[in-house]
């Protein structure tokens, strides 16, 4: 089966020591997979990386006058660099061992949004340091950016998070798992950039990186979407005495759930969400499972399926 | 003909603003190659760029507990996503103007040396900011980095400079080549790994990105390297009264020019030995010229031609 899998930006960790430890953790699951035959394509998020790289130059640029701040597009880049390299490595070094000859190799992608998605005019997503109300309002006027407060923690930035319509670097994707590479993209949610005649111009927000994936699988025709997370299966009543266990959701199921409030809007929310997308499409199902289940998930052993 | 083009770190600029502005220009004389019906394969230096990524982790660190250090592997891979995504947006966007369907796409790319690399002992490329002598040493003692002075202007961190044997994402780049795509690769000379066992392990060094060229050159079987400098063509006792233009300069006279001093350290030099190493190479041919010459030169009309 073609199958896009999308890991968790929080499994990677924070540190560089702690990132090369989960993707070594990610990359022996994921070799079990190609190893059982599955063509896979490999995407991640980058929620700690990318809150620590614009931190980076947010807070290097008040020391050093040679530092410059990073506009989202540009930290996103980095992120795919930098979580691509780990990953690659060491899914490169999983296969080695098993004598798997299937390069594997990061894209720095790009993914169309549009300009007038209506998440722009709310901006939601928490993204960098925190501030206090006064630091926040003087960061307002100085730089146009929206500041929210987050619960109680003090004031953070927030960017939009417009939905994806188009992963830009598509037809390279095809082109590599055409002849057996395995492919690490559209990592971070993909940077997010917009059609302006003949230029695709990048823009400040975060594209969810499970919507993100959905789409990248809609368009490779992959036949599963896997998004690995940290709980085995999805939950109706998540964390009360009434939790309840889901191994199936039926797409037509989703609106009723997402109404009765089972899902964490920024956590499983947008799982589902994107799962059921795609589980939307004839012939496709979605799985959302743990990263340890991935394998069991697929045989149907574990894990929560979406179907039509 | 199959050419692999190098640009130079420096002439993308500093801020992201001015690296968009240097892409583009670069993108339009690439895009004449392109239209003249050469087949590209891209590749940049990183050197004020590698430096402000560097910088900012260190500083962000010393203010904020949740930013890293980032080592030079990662540091790397980090402006392989920020440089790869300025070339390959603005050289699209250049294509598509001109109605040219070659989509470009940008590669985290490996490259191994060998971990007893003679360089090792030596380090001599400066990176990052400049300390006082006593902070020097406190560093070197705390981390064993080596430290020197650059220039009288401060001491600063030298890591080696060991050559590069092997580009890992091989196979990758040339199944991108064979069905039309651009592809940018081997960013700031690759990412530096040596081999243990079935990993690949990143060390902090950088590779000459001019050499990394010539080394992706000959693993493609490319036809020409082309490097992109700030001077059109090379020259003996450059700058002095007795400036002589070089058009030709064969294989065989290279050591004897070295010798007599005419190409400076970490400037010329690299070029025109990574230049000479590719034409030494049956049927090759190398190219330094400036950017705005490429096209120029590639007819023999201007440039400095490397031949065996």
């Amino acid at each position: 089966m073609r199958i896009v899998v999308a890991l968790g930006g929080n499994a990677l960790g924070d540190s560089p020591e702690e990132q090369l430890k989960g993707a070594e953790k990610s990359a022996k699951i994921i070799a079990d997979l190609i190893e059982e035959g599955h063509e896979l394509v490999i995407t991640h998020g980058n929620g700690p990386q990318i809150g620590m790289i614009i931190n980076a130059f947010e807070s290097g640029k008040k020391i050093d006058s040679g530092i410059f701040e990073m506009p989202f597009p540009e930290a996103i880049a980095m992120s795919q660099g930098y979580i691509g390299y780990h990953l690659q490595r060491k899914l490169n070094m999983e296969l080695r061992k098993r004598k798997i000859e299937r390069p594997v190799v990061s894209l720095v992608t790009e993914i169309i949004v549009d300009k007038n998605d209506k998440a722009f005019k709310n901006p939601t997503k928490p993204i960098g340091s925190f501030y206090t109300k006064s630091e926040a309002e003087e960061l307002m006027n100085k730089t146009g950016y929206i500041f929210k407060e987050d619960s109680g923690r003090g004031y953070r930035r927030v960017v939009a998070s417009p939905s994806p319509r188009e992963v830009v670097e598509i037809d390279s994707i095809k082109t590599l798992i055409d002849s057996g590479k395995i492919v690490i993209t559209a990592g971070g949610g993909g940077i997010p950039v917009y059609r302006e005649g003949e230029d695709l111009v990048g823009i400040d927000c975060v594209i969810d990186k499970d919507f993100a994936s959905a789409i990248l699988a809609e368009q490779l025709n992959a036949d599963y979407l896997v998004i690995l997370t940290e709980v085995d299966t999805v939950c109706l009543d998540f964390n009360t005495e009434n939790e309840k266990l889901l191994y199936e959701i039926k797409v037509d199921q989703i609106d009723k759930y997402i109404e009765e409030g089972h899902f964490a809007p920024g956590s499983m929310l947008p799982k589902v969400k994107a799962a059921g997308y795609f589980a939307s499409i004839d012939g496709k199902k979605s799985l959302i499972t743990s990263l340890e289940n991935a394998g069991a998930g697929l045989k149907g052993e574990n894990g929560t399926i979406i179907i039509k």
